[in-house]
């Protein structure tokens, strides 16, 4: 009989950047790390967010022992709540994470999933926990811009596996503890047949600055500011939030936040005591506006430019209680993602069009930093780790790419790192290594019919199953509708009557004909077309077909 | 009666990176500095080129005197055949510029317009051109990433005006001379009224490193490289293919060039003595693949990661004669103009996954070099030059608006920064300056229905005109078709028939059914879009109207 192997399948988060999932299974016992969400690009509006495909475990699912959280960002637990839906486990499957990932997860299912079908359980370091026959979980401190971000290893019967999750090694993080190298040694020490590490900052020498510079920069800037400060940053890089509430109570200033994630990554970072701001220096807007100026900063979403954030409303002057003013200042403490580099951008000319101060990383670089290893970063991980075998994940395919390279400066053969594409599976002994072909994890497409409700639609499914596009041509500086809309329901087999189309197009037009004109931009009013479509749709044909907005500017 | 002013108006290039052109008027004279033209973005598919609009140029034909080229790149003379075409003078329009801008704006016209509209004149620094009776140009050498660009500086009745072009200070360019400082600085001594600089940098600090650094980089790679090199940058970006060239032949490299856009810059470089390779490197394509790789390089377009061009088929394995081999090492001598950094990651990471080495600046940060001026080097323009005013070109607004705080370190008080809008009318008197409002301008659309024939199209008649809308929807993955094609004619007023509409549907659709799969791109789909159904239109229509196709990929 052949020996048991090892299986390791990155479900997402290779070849490309967000839903981090990797699937690992031992005989008789799988366990999940990380079920993270990926925001669409450009080319995909109508879908608001993507997930991997977990037929995979489906199938297997009175194997799956446990779903494990590396940190609380979006691309990493963000899948959460749909796929517990999708997997529909007779018992509630254990969840294992930080107190701060446990605590986002739990909302995220209680507002979008049902809360029935998963046992959270809030993880301590230096602790193993059983999972199954074959596995023992152990979560090492890492630092990341997130607090309770943890490496995870996972002890199996042919050694130890490490997945880092994103980390660097920050020697002066401001909250939490640093790294801990001692245990990752020790754990090197002791055997290591796989290393699945982050990879994404792999195009970076040296070694990442520590998050701490961050906060002279913001203290230099805030001290400096005439009027207003007004901050955004990712709702839940918590780390740096708490680094900007220091400096404006540091320089005399309540704090306001903006922003419905901001206001409840804030909230849960508060309950569990991640974020301690000093009292009475957290007000609501309402009194933050009120202040004078010089008195007051704003914590807002929308460092991406996305259309629906609050600071992309008061970049145009659209949000009702924040306005602008000469002698204020916008600091983006972010970087775009990819794809994210024209929306934001705009975002940024819109502002210095107020005349307003603004500060981003391309004229002031400390006022962000990386929460990812460089390259240094990425050899010691290695050095401490010493595995037999290394598999890049989180990145696009050239950093996977990139990651062989520098494994090999380290004196790693290529046929010892694996680079992963989506569901490969890769199988392991104590010596070897090898492929054994791919699952399919072709991306599942989340749809959110209303605030609460999304629909999960499998994109080979959507050619069947049918779908509604709706076109318009609009001019890109007035607004105004130049072309369209057509509104074309296609693969649905009649299940929506040519009138009832003719009659949700008329009432869209009019929308269209009637709506503000300015202050718009493509990301809203996809969002709009939606709302607009679909609301129709369902009360007049009770469905809710997948509703493709496809707007061009001229 | 009022003292006669000075007007300029940006007609393209502010607020925008692409389609620079301003509009010099004095009493019964005018002169136009520059004719871009920009590509348009991923949310204009459809539109091939935009230019600025003229209109107000058109109205006042008899008072134009010349055109002036600071240099020979596509966002400054892109626009002449166009151009001339819509002012339709009744006598030739001279047009200045250096021995390669001249050639290059040249064939533009003879390929896409009509010659007889130009009278070509090739300057020399030193030297007055009289334009009309309130103008005198002098071209004042400058480094850039061309040959032969120069800034001018216009002689008017009110004092000089400096019109800097894209411009670095390079002390050691590895093309012709360094910027002529000695001449900036008596210009200066002599009273300038206006200052118009080049913006786009005023981000970096410091000064833009010397053009000369490349060629170390480059020849330390070519020099490493186990196969073949194949080597991207813009076609026009003569400096940087001739230390590419010269790169090669130290390592005992022949060099082929593929791709329309730099056969023809590269041939035209080498006729006027600009590009000099040394006897016997440069080589038919055909010869250069038939060598043993590590004899030969590639020159190829396609540094914007363009669907079209070479570079992106061979990246995915689809070019009829270059094949990639591992051992073989791709370029990247150029970064992504706004806007492609989504193209050119695919592009990359393609690569990759052939296995060959890729080098672009992320990784090799020298590989490239910018050819506009950081911040130090436009506070040297500013104390050469010492204008009265300021007006930043060339540049998003926000560095623009950067551009203002920068001259206000040299003491420059706001108002003496004028931050341009399209279209703005800036007057100027000998001791002031003020807004006259602004004049309309466009943007103007350029539809090129076949390689030959382009038609200008205006933004706001398009709602009149009529446009056709193509949308269908694929898999992102194996480029199959889920959902459409819908062709849909609107505003065309009968022009074409539903019997016609339909039997173009069809034929489309075929078309998109038994086209090959894998190896697609949304660019090369827009494209073939494009040429399919404006094809069948004219056929079976004899109409050319706007196509839009309007493409979603899931």
């Amino acid at each position: 009989m052949a020996k048991p192997r090892l299986r390791i399948i990155p479900l997402g988060g290779v070849g490309e950047i967000g839903k981090s999932m990797t699937l690992y299974e031992y005989r008789g016992d799988m366990v999940i790390v990380d079920a993270g969400a990926k925001f669409p690009g450009e080319d995909l509006r109508g879908v608001d967010l993507i997930i991997p495909d977990v037929r995979y475990v489906k199938e297997r699912l009175s194997k799956l022992r446990a779903i494990l959280l590396t940190h609380g960002h979006e691309d990493h637990i963000g899948g959460i709540p749909f796929l517990l839906s999708e997997l529909r486990p007779i018992a509630p499957i254990p969840v294992y994470g930080s107190e701060l990932a446990v605590a986002y997860a739990r909302t995220k299912v209680e507002e979008l999933g049902n809360p029935k079908l998963a046992d959270f359980q809030v993880v301590k370091p230096h602790t193993r926990y059983r999972l199954g026959h074959n596995f023992e979980a152990e979560f090492i401190p890492v630092t990341h811009s997130i607090p309770g971000s943890y490496a995870i290893a996972l002890k199996t019967p042919l050694g130890w596996v490490v997945h880092t999750g994103d980390y660097k090694f920050d020697p002066t993080p401001p909250l939490g503890p640093t790294t801990d190298q001692e245990r990752l040694r020790a754990i090197g020490r002791e055997g290591v047949l796989v290393l699945l590490s982050d990879a994404v900052r792999v195009e970076r020498p040296g070694h990442t600055p520590s998050e701490a510079v961050v906060s002279e920069t913001l203290n230099r800037i805030i001290g400096s500011a005439r009027g207003r400060v007004i901050l955004t940053t990712f709702a839940s890089n918590i780390t740096r939030l708490d680094q900007a509430i220091r400096a404006a109570h540091r320089h005399g200033r309540k704090v306001a936040i903006s922003g419905r994630s901001m206001e409840q990554s804030t909230r849960v970072a508060m309950e569990l005591g991640y974020l301690r701001p000093p009292d009475g220096v957290i007000v609501p807007l309402e009194v933050a506006t009120a202040l004078p100026r010089k008195q007051s900063m704003i914590l807002t979403t929308g460092s991406q430019g996305e259309a629906t954030a609050a600071l992309a409303r008061i970049a145009v002057g659209d949000h009702p209680h924040i306005k602008l003013a000469e002698g204020d200042t916008v600091i983006f403490s972010a970087t775009p993602i990819p794809g994210n580099e024209e929306t934001v951008s705009q975002t940024i000319d819109q502002l210095f069009r107020q005349g307003v101060r603004v500060i981003y990383p391309e004229i002031e670089p400390t006022v962000h930093v990386s929460g990812h290893a460089s390259r240094d970063e990425l050899k010691l991980m290695l050095r401490l780790v010493r595995p037999r075998f290394c598999v890049p994940i989180h990145g696009e395919y050239r950093h996977l790419a990139l990651y062989r390279e520098l494994a090999g400066e380290l004196g790693y053969p290529p046929e010892r790192v694996l680079i992963p594409e989506l569901g490969s599976i890769l199988s392991f002994g104590r010596e070897d290594a090898r492929r054994e072909g791919t699952v399919d994890t072709g991306p599942i497409l989340v749809d959110f019919v209303t605030s609460q409700q999304a629909i999960l639609r499998r994109r080979d499914e959507i050619a069947t199953s049918g779908v509604i596009i709706a076109t318009f041509v609009i001019d890109r500086e007035t607004g105004g509708l130049i072309a369209g809309p057509e509104v074309s329901a296609q693969g649905l087999n009649g299940q929506i009557s040519d009138e009832v189309l003719e009659k949700v197009t008329d009432e869209f037009r009019r929308f269209l004909e009637k709506r503000q004109k300015g202050g718009f931009s493509h990301g809203y009013l996809v969002s709009r077309t939606k709302n607009v479509l679909g609301r129709q749709l369902y009360r007049r044909a009770k469905t809710r077909p997948l509703i493709l907005p496809i707007i061009s500017e001229l």
